[in-house]
């Protein structure tokens, strides 16, 4: 479900959220039963726990847990249904794992209309689907009005790592390649655009997706990355700063080849902001071996074309530097905070 | 950790969560390192995902998730923290599994004092380790002032139900014995009185805890349950009425033999309400063979001595009937809310 400003969030004159709704009598079950039942499947109806198939081909059991507190809860490119869904979905990727289960944990504040729930779970319905995972269990909770904020979603992924994949920081080496599997920072832009009421001349939508089609060509390219990381809060800064540390190496990111969209680059100049700082929602870096970088980077630009190789990992003690296009160098660190709080 | 009201909750003129927790950057990883980590272990730290071990003697994965939005966060005989982890647990037990990991999704409030937020994170490292369960990986948020409520938990559990265990409203069958594994209604009525400040002669506290050890009660028995459901919202009644319909089955209860505590019974007459539709946090309702009705109920008694026989399951279509002393017959049905919310 795409942002569509002459389709704007329902104005609360249909029926709304009430505190009955959390209360676990025939409110909550007509609720369960005529809603969250019929959008997201019977699994969600299931209050009480599931038994779940996940591993199924000898693999190790992967689980990622994540709650979404994004404001605006429509935004161009997505919303916190499809963001849930495939922040979710994409934890489990940076696993190695193929995304099998979800569970959905939803706290919604009284006066929420029905409507704008409806859209959201139809919008965690068609995510799911399209990443072939299912929801097996939930929960619905209600909080009074000022006490939350429209809705709040968890949702837990389970998933199954092949036992041929091992993917993670201690595998990354001196001399890998660091590759981004698309432009960076679209996520935090387009967010920043409706809640500041930016008017760009070309909107900027979220990247907000799946990054299971990514994985896939890779692994159909033969290619088993040393590491896989999703940029979320923080962006491609946060995800290889803590690469980098974990790995214990340092790693120079080639300024001018990391790939960001005009619109948000002309943007992030306007407003002050570096790409590269800014959340995206749909994009990974990849660390491959040095002799795999090439067909890896043509694996993920076969699904994504602004996919690009952007540094290498060198000796050293967990630093991140940022050669720009006259070969100085400056340390790339994590901000204290983020620039825009509730960015999923 | 009990609710003592010569400890109350710290007031907030030590360091608070601010938004800068949530971002990603280095304020949110400080979190992580001295407060999350320490108290609820390395596991929580985990924000990615983690790789988890849970079915280890070829039974059957199972998962539950639950969001906690309790007020007040402290309350005779629990707090949210212990509530977030025994609620998931007991959902585990509720289907037969031997939990073995949790996930925790915090979602925290602009403003909440440290010291608070580090009371609920030992109440949680307390309880996982009673129940032997660890938190293996987490995720924590932060909204603005006012559009959230001092702490929101989600728990998401795994576990494992042994390949010789069937537990299930479909296996419950006319002629099965229903019990009840200790005196209902004090969670609710715990938090009713601290909420609405109500000076009881003796405080009631909170059933609050895990069932665990009612279940390995009955294992040691060697009693299989037809089914057995944890009573939380809508206490004991609608655990009850769930299963009836579920099964489709009629249950008849016998009023007088529903155990509940003489202080939440003076306290239900005065105020209107009636223990059966209280939450329990600590409680749950077992439906076993007539023949294994006597062994099952000294074992639950063994861990609670108000443990109980409350009625029996009889030809039907779903009904729930509450026999009085006077043998007087009344439907016992779903309340449309429920009397308290945010119970828990």
């Amino acid at each position: 479900m795409s942002f569509d400003p002459s389709c704007p969030v329902p104005a609360p004159d249909g029926p709304l959220v009430t505190l009955a709704h959390g209360g676990g009598g025939r409110a909550m079950h007509r609720l369960l039963a005529e809603h969250i039942g019929p959008s997201v499947g019977d699994g969600a109806l299931r209050h009480d726990g599931a038994v779940v198939d996940v591993v199924r081909d000898g693999g190790r059991l992967a689980v990622t847990t994540d709650s979404f507190v994004v404001t605006p809860l429509f935004f161009p490119g997505g919303d916190i249904g499809k963001l849930a869904v495939y922040g979710t979905v994409n934890d489990l990727v940076a696993t190695g794992a193929e995304p099998r289960v979800l569970t959905l944990g939803l706290i919604l504040e009284e006066g929420l209309p029905l409507a704008t729930l409806d859209r959201v779970l139809a919008s965690i319905r068609s995510a799911a689907d399209e990443a072939g995972v299912r929801v097996a269990t939930g929960d619905t909770k209600v909080v009074e009005r000022g006490k939350g904020d429209g809705v709040f979603i968890n949702t837990t992924g389970l998933g199954e790592v092949p036992s041929s994949v091992e993917i993670g920081a201690w595998k990354v080496r001196e001399g890998d390649a660091v590759l981004v599997s698309g432009d960076v920072g679209r996520h935090g832009m387009a967010v920043l655009s409706v809640r500041e009421s930016l008017g760009f001349a070309t909107p900027i939508e979220s990247d907000c997706g799946s990054l299971l089609p990514n994985w896939r060509a890779l692994q159909a390219a033969n290619v088993v990355p040393s590491c896989m990381r999703d940029c979320t809060r923080g962006g491609l800064a946060a995800s290889v700063v803590e690469i980098g540390g974990a790995a214990d190496v340092d790693i120079v990111l080639d300024e001018g080849s990391i790939p960001v969209d005009p619109g948000v680059r002309a943007a992030c100049e306007i407003l002050g902001l570096d790409a590269v700082h800014l959340a995206c929602e749909g994009r990974m870096v990849v660390f491959a071996r040095a002799e795999d970088a090439d067909t890896a980077l043509a694996a993920l630009k076969s699904v994504e074309p602004s996919a690009a190789r952007i540094g290498t990992v060198t000796e050293g003690t967990g630093r991140v530097w940022l050669r720009d296009a006259y070969g100085g160098e400056r340390l790339l660190d994590l901000p204290l905070g983020e620039a825009l709080p509730r960015i999923c």
